[in-house]
């Protein structure tokens, strides 16, 4: 079958990968709709990089990338959508036709492995996939392949949003609106969180997160972030949400977030950063670094979209078969053209 | 009067200092004990530099040092015990004679001020100063003036304790057992938290930190705490408190923290620190840091120490008069040797 495959840091498309058999407890999908993500891009440019730190790591959890080999060939593509085409033998699960979501994990007698980032399954960015049927949804109330794929990357939203406890009577200042500040900001304007004061150079980013739900959206060139915060807020105390993930923006947060905030930490920073500890201390703040999402935020994040409570529609900006996925890699790199790429078959 | 004073990066003493008069709300004391604290022995070396950064930020606190004028000569010792001399005009206090002590804060109409790290106000290092009266604290049950001053640096523990939440079944992991590491592991203690894991490079150190309560004392020279830690604990889940203060400490504990671990910084590290976020990120750790105590805790210390159930008698090290301030800023870079050294009357 065909996919599209990281090989020495460029997307180029096979079309001699094995085709996937279902096995025991396993679902053979027919991929209909799958999201370029943020971290495919980081991979693409500093797979080795990140391989390092995940392998210097003690004590980590399992994750997509810990045992990849990034001088073979890496399928990539964890945001999907899937018709079922074959359910492997002695296994429950949906109906040939029937279109299903997954969190990106394939279990196995020796666990769980990501599926992403991986030399072995192909994933989300290939004709064919295999599932786990413990993790398959159904995709409820009739919505489409392409608005489904978007579940992955809004229960991120979700996950950091519950992560921060953030409370009656506190707003939210929302730094970045990439795509994952979009689905920070989704998730806040759902649990009716005011107000929601996003910044983002890019112009389109910022009407995006007004479309999403922001109350106000700051060009951090012209104004800072913290003063349209301190326009609009009326005196509440913020929780502070990272996700531009770029070196120098946690030290930022430090050092204008007001006493006793909580940074939330969801943009992922690659490599070193610099920060300026005094600051934390000296006003009580505290750092919560976010990481993907359990299985009920996912869950609950499809039933929002399928139900009409989160408009992701908004959020598709783009879409591109297998042999776009190089250009798409490409186009991602300019905040004013796009937010999520689809690659579509 | 005589004081220990800091100019250009050297305590020298004084004998020219003006007399302090009491005021209204205010309380002349004489001051027969008070600790060194590293943050004075940071501010001798690093003065300029932290009233950079505290200058530098924004939303913060008023900060002991955010006024200081480091050209100028700079009163210190933020942790004294001290006996009552005269009580303000038309205000209320103790009678003289009376052990107290405080927290170090001065109120006046303008608003509070540390009574530490200023041109103007002289301190613990000095025969005499004033309190706010409202702050003040009767010294209970005999508790002599040497104990008594180090109500100060154990409600600094105290205090990290209460914000780390640390919970029924979990352990701590306390790297550092310098003075604040000690108050950590004594607070620790006194919460009954089991096990509690130290580590510091001095044989003296980790010897301290098990009398005081530690369960084990880890060299990191010899052994990873963090290896300690999987021995002793028994599967439970540490907090990780981080007394340590200088640049690579946060990052060492983010590279080896289990997932999921609240790390508590309550070393003070000036400067800039290197971290690798993803580390943080991968594990959803978060970072929670610490400044000072709340009036109830230093209370509550205080009454600790005055009836037994902390003994901070090991900690004490050494003991000199203003004349000896210099030299102890000397000796107290040498873990070896001490942990407190007090200056008394």
């Amino acid at each position: 079958m065909r996919a599209a495959v990281l090989r020495n840091g460029e997307m180029i498309v096979r079309d001699d990968v094995p085709d996937p058999q279902a096995g025991f407890g396993q679902i053979l999908v027919d991929v209909k709709a799958c999201g370029i993500c943020g971290s495919d891009l980081h991979f693409a440019k500093h797979g080795s990089t990140l391989v390092r730190l995940i392998r210097s790591m003690r004590g980590g959890p399992a994750l997509g990338g810990s045992t990849v080999d990034v001088g073979r060939d890496v399928f990539m593509g964890h945001e999907f959508a899937a018709e079922v085409l074959e359910v492997g033998p002695d296994t429950q699960g949906p109906k040939p036709g029937v279109l299903v979501t997954s969190v990106p994990v394939m279990v196995t007698m020796s666990g769980v492995q990501d599926l992403a980032y991986s030399n072995d399954l192909p994933s989300g960015y290939g004709e064919r996939m295999l599932l786990a049927a413990p993790f398959v949804l159904e995709v409820p109330n009739g919505l489409d392949a392409r608005r489904a794929a978007l579940t992955e990357p809004m229960a991120v939203g979700l996950h950091a949003v519950n992560r921060s406890a953030i409370a009656e009577g506190e707003g939210a200042i929302v730094m970045g609106a990439g795509p994952v500040g979009i689905a920070v900001i989704a998730a806040l304007a759902r649990r009716g969180v005011e107000p929601i004061v996003a910044s983002d150079f890019s112009s389109m980013r910022r009407d995006l997160a007004l479309r999403m739900g922001a109350h106000h959206a700051a060009d951090p060139a012209a104004a800072d972030v913290f003063d349209a915060w301190d326009e609009h807020a009326g005196g509440r105390q913020p929780v502070i949400f990272e996700a531009v993930g770029v070196p120098g923006v946690i030290d930022s947060a430090l050092q204008a977030a007001p006493p006793k905030t909580r940074i939330v930490v969801v943009g992922v920073c690659m490599g070193d950063d610099s920060v300026t500890p005094f600051w934390g201390i000296a006003k009580e703040l505290s750092i919560h670094f976010c990481f993907g999402y359990e299985l009920e935020e996912f869950s609950d994040t499809l039933r929002a979209i399928a139900e009409g409570e989160v408009d992701v529609d908004p959020m598709i900006t783009g879409q591109v078969g297998l042999d776009g996925v190089a250009q798409a890699f490409e186009d991602l790199g300019n905040p004013e053209r796009h937010c999520k790429i689809l690659v579509t078959a």
